[in-house]
């Protein structure tokens, strides 16, 4: 491995998971984004190359969430900011999948090994949250720790933030549909209610805490029956004109549910087995061409490694 | 064992246990209720005595939960009701430790076991539901189900209910401390608003999740810092009016924590071994002699046994 520079792996995340509005996600193992990073003798953190996005993204460092999130790292060391930056997009941008938070945690991550600074996750954590905040507009962590710490991820509160990785048994296969409508995350965080009845509160209670509990102990019908989301997925299913048909075929499949994966458009449905995974995305796939909607399918198992180095 | 009578015995239950309002309980070892059920001749279900009730309990085999219950699975078998009840209650009435589901509870599970019938937890809680339900004026199962369960039980939801057993490997003590004060649990569900905020509603998910994967992985710290309740308890706090005062006290003798036991006024405080669960028994007894309020106060390991026969 050259020490002047290093290619890093970051995936794309399911957040919310259904009952999980804010406090949960989980990683996948395709699509993730790819960032470079070589020391350069500048002095200065620059981004050259942007590859993937359509032009959507800033190439002013302190407008693009993986130089936010590494420059905020870099500060708190005290450490020269001397690097050129090369970010591939690997999946759509405000498709739900964590787009931001991956090439927020891309650059740390990088930064981490290239420099062999042996920081921790918790560490690295503050910094990705800082580069994604400036792409949601407040901290979110149900992107950025599932990306960085891989598995299923719990948040218990925020006051302060309070990471839980659940270390799930489980093997799970994830489909996930990225159908090319836009969703913007503002518009998506605007329809939802302000106010829940007690009953909701409840019932969104009950169905996270039984997620977690299928989680740990490999309950695939808890897991199953627990993935209901009363305060999100009744009124986001609303802005992708197909999700009910959709999600109504895809059930037919064996997938153990299908939900929206963050704030949509793209949805997922997790499954038991590699051939369920395949069957549901065929099933995707029909329903989308009749709908003559463009579309990328990715099928993954869950990833419970995390950002990883790339040769 | 005489086959013609059994005596058994019903735990009491803590409900809620901080942020699983209506979804989760546990099971202590003490206090609980007692019902001996003997065959009569008479061809019909009798109350022929009751304890400990201060004259609170109607002797009318309709309108007691134990009867209630117990002729509810009667009736569902095509049986014949030919028996006396006797009901030794050994905890206060509108105590907030389960007190009408410990009875009931107990009078299905009677019945089950004097008449050999063999029925699975899940056919006696539904006859316990409606048993309870008598008392409290609609169907809560978070203190029948632990009850009847034993242990630490999660309810996924009502429609239909469905009881998840967390077989947590954890050993957990709980100290309950009873003031000597009413609260009517039809006003401690008045005084709860009927809509909470989004960020109140992600909090009370977060952290019966957490709580649940606390349980679940043994970890102590989390369990501690999990039993936050935003719904119940910063409002039903308030019809108890030493509640600050005695928690503060609790939380500096090395408790996990402490809350509310069901709507009250019984509070609750959890410990990872008995000299702890000791130390805040005293420190209970120091604020309420203070505070000249009679109590009784109850130390006992968590109970995975649920109810039991006894000679």
């Amino acid at each position: 491995m050259n020490t002047d520079s290093v290619k890093v792996f970051a995936p794309a995340t399911v957040s919310n998971v259904g009952p999980g509005f804010d406090i949960m996600g989980f990683a996948l193992y395709e699509p993730g984004d790819e960032v470079i990073l070589k020391k350069n003798n500048t002095g200065k953190l620059r981004i050259v190359d942007i590859t993937g996005d359509n032009g959507k993204l800033s190439y002013s460092p302190a407008e693009n969430t993986v130089t936010i999130a590494m420059k905020s790292l870099l500060n708190e060391l005290e450490l020269p900011d001397n690097f050129d930056v090369v970010l591939n997009k690997k999946m759509g941008i405000g498709s739900g999948l964590g787009s931001s938070a991956a090439s927020a945690v891309a650059g740390v991550f990088a930064l981490n090994k290239l420099l062999g600074l042996n920081l921790s996750n918790d560490m690295l954590l503050n910094h990705a949250l800082i580069g994604e905040k400036f792409a949601s507009g407040s901290i979110h962590a149900d992107n950025v720790a599932p990306c960085l710490y891989g598995g299923f991820i719990l948040i218990r509160g925020y006051e302060p933030i309070d990471i839980i990785p659940l270390n799930s048994p489980v093997e799970l296969y994830c489909t996930a549909v990225y159908p090319d409508i836009e969703i913007k995350t503002s518009e998506a965080r605007k329809i939802l209610p302000q106010m829940y009845s007690i009953n909701d509160t409840i019932k969104q209670a009950g169905n996270s805490a039984a997620l977690v509990a299928g989680l740990l102990t490999s309950n695939f019908e808890l897991i199953s029956r627990s993935i209901v989301d009363v305060v999100a997925e009744p009124y986001r299913s609303k802005l992708i004109p197909f999700y009910n048909k959709l999600r109504d075929v895809v059930l037919t499949t064996g997938a153990l549910n299908c939900n929206i994966s963050g704030s949509g458009p793209t949805m997922f449905a997790l499954s038991a087995n590699p051939e369920t995974a395949e069957k549901i995305a065929e099933s995707m796939k029909t329903v989308l061409n009749e709908e003559n909607v463009n579309h990328n399918i990715y099928i993954s198992r869950v990833n419970k490694t995390g950002p990883e180095v790339r040769e």
